[in-house]
């Protein structure tokens, strides 16, 4: 199939197609599902997760399905109660020797095992259709939630830890990723297909304190879930100077985010590795004709890259109109052999 | 004087150190004073202006002050209301032709008076112990304010505007860099000895939107500022890849995010630039001797350019400890002669 083709760097004649987010609330068919089940109600319902993950596949035929899911759900095999309202909230942020001994590190399979029933649902429903993504955040981001308690601007929080307690740190950043380790393998044993590992707030740090404080983590963990044998695709966001790092990693994509050119971020990886990205999701709520250049080039530049899969640089907006999606959809489409 | 001198690439045995929202709540001094007035009537009375100004000049003997007041209170001069509440809420967010066309573009020194008579309060009060920074928000982060209403993540309205309606955007821009332009020269005229332009929210876009829709506007304001004679500090802070496109501008001094090392930051601007950052204010919450060397560090990394102007790569915490601080700018002092 063409997105794992292209995971794995064989040649085609256009990139697969598919957009971070892309079952969600953009979708009407989306919120009429939301509309009677809360955001975590649905995370916890196999059948309802493989609907909306089926969704966008169905609307555009898109190269790639992602797990309908949420990065935090895996604080329930942690013992930490988190609610969203809508962004995450977790009651009890954990700061300090005590919050972190509070911590348990349960089994993802046994603890949530409704996201591995999940997989399966999608699995089933997709029938090969296209192939199923499953995810995790990224031991950091993971743990960034944990400790700020929600969505952040500056990690005061996280980072204090970091450049105060760094030996706790690390040993949360350890515990973490074996946790993580041990999820993303009970997705595939569960039927994903590949794996992506989101470090969506990778961009809270400076790249020398990533290199010595997150990255051995997050490259220990990447190494370990390739052994399952899935394809493995990393993005960190954020701080487009640590592209050169994840790009140090065993990751066989790299994600790139909005933030960098291809074209830059290709030189910067070299082109023997394959690229995920990188559109502005903010194109999508601007003029047709802007998006559709602007969807040609970032096609044109991933060309030179070993291998491209097309997607955005961040998730896509629930602002956005669907008839946006699809029209940059359908141009990367029609970029291949006529 | 030092900073002075270090803006125009005079050879100093070390650098000169202010801190971005050196005057604020970390100190209990500032805060006793906000107790009394809010933040705007702060803002708008000249004597507190000076009075909280000085307060980190006395606490720490840094080698600037930098005018107490706040990027948006311009807002006054242009017809449009503005609440701090704590974070800045604009009641009628600008989206559209009719609340464009609605927009008053006022001299500042008519219509924000209180502003220039705090700059002259400050150098009456400093009495030529340090230098004063004059500042404005660069065009794009002050119209980004106007057209989001609030502090964003995604600036999805702004970046819409950008997409769809570029040469609306493109007038806006204009006449907020000549609005801006007008507010600096008056600031100027009052006594700041040096200037600083914010682009607090530059990384909101790609280094290619940033360059064609932005920069234009925001070079034409360096090079349009510099004619008063003062020096000029550009920050554009959020993106380490715009740093060599804000090295392409005439700014005297190129302010440097923590996002970036000093030393690749130099690498990137050319060591005949003079900088001014870097270090991540939140080293200021961990440990004593990790702040110790990481500011080292800065300061030696800083060194190889043709000045460097030490300073936090974005503003300080209210959660600092003021002792952090004065441990951090005294480790600074101590790398001169002895």
């Amino acid at each position: 199939m063409r997105f794992l083709q292209a995971c794995r760097g064989e040649a085609l004649d256009r990139p697969p197609v598919w957009m971070m987010r892309q079952a969600g609330r953009y979708l009407p068919e989306y919120r009429e599902v939301r509309s009677k089940v809360s955001f975590l109600e649905l995370c916890r319902t196999p059948e309802l997760c493989a609907k909306v993950t089926l969704q966008p596949i169905d609307r555009f035929g898109l190269d790639a399905a992602i797990l309908f899911s949420d990065i935090l759900v895996v604080f329930e095999a942690m013992g930490v109660d988190v609610e969203f309202n809508p962004g995450p909230v977790v009651a009890q942020p954990v700061r300090d020797a005590a919050g972190v001994a509070a911590l348990r590190w349960g089994d993802p399979a046994e603890e949530i095992p409704y996201v591995m029933d999940a997989v399966r649902a999608c699995k089933a429903a997709l029938a090969d259709r296209v192939p199923l993504i499953g995810f995790c955040g990224a031991p950091f981001t993971t743990l960034s939630y944990l400790v700020e308690g929600r969505g952040s601007r500056d990690f005061e929080n996280v980072k204090g830890m970091i450049f105060s307690e760094p030996l706790m740190f690390g040993q949360l950043m350890e515990k973490m990723s074996d946790l993580l380790g041990r999820y993303l393998e009970a997705q595939v044993d569960a039927g994903a297909d590949a794996l992506q590992i989101f470090d969506s707030w990778a961009g809270a740090l400076s790249p020398r304190d990533y290199a010595k404080h997150v990255l051995p983590h997050t490259a220990a963990l990447i190494e370990r879930v390739r052994k399952t044998g899935v394809p493995v695709i990393f993005f960190a966001r954020g701080n487009a100077n640590l592209l050169s790092l994840a790009g140090g990693t065993t990751a066989d994509v790299v994600g790139v985010d909005w933030s960098i050119g291809m074209d830059h971020a290709i030189e910067t990886l070299g082109a023997q590795r394959v690229v995920q990205g990188n559109l502005d999701p903010m194109l999508l709520l601007g003029a047709r004709e802007t998006l559709v250049s602007r969807t040609r080039e970032v096609v044109e530049q991933g060309r030179v890259a070993a291998g491209h899969i097309f997607n955005l640089g961040h998730g896509i907006s629930r602002h956005t109109d669907p008839e946006m999606a699809k029209l940059m959809i359908d141009t990367v489409k029609s970029m291949g052999a006529s």
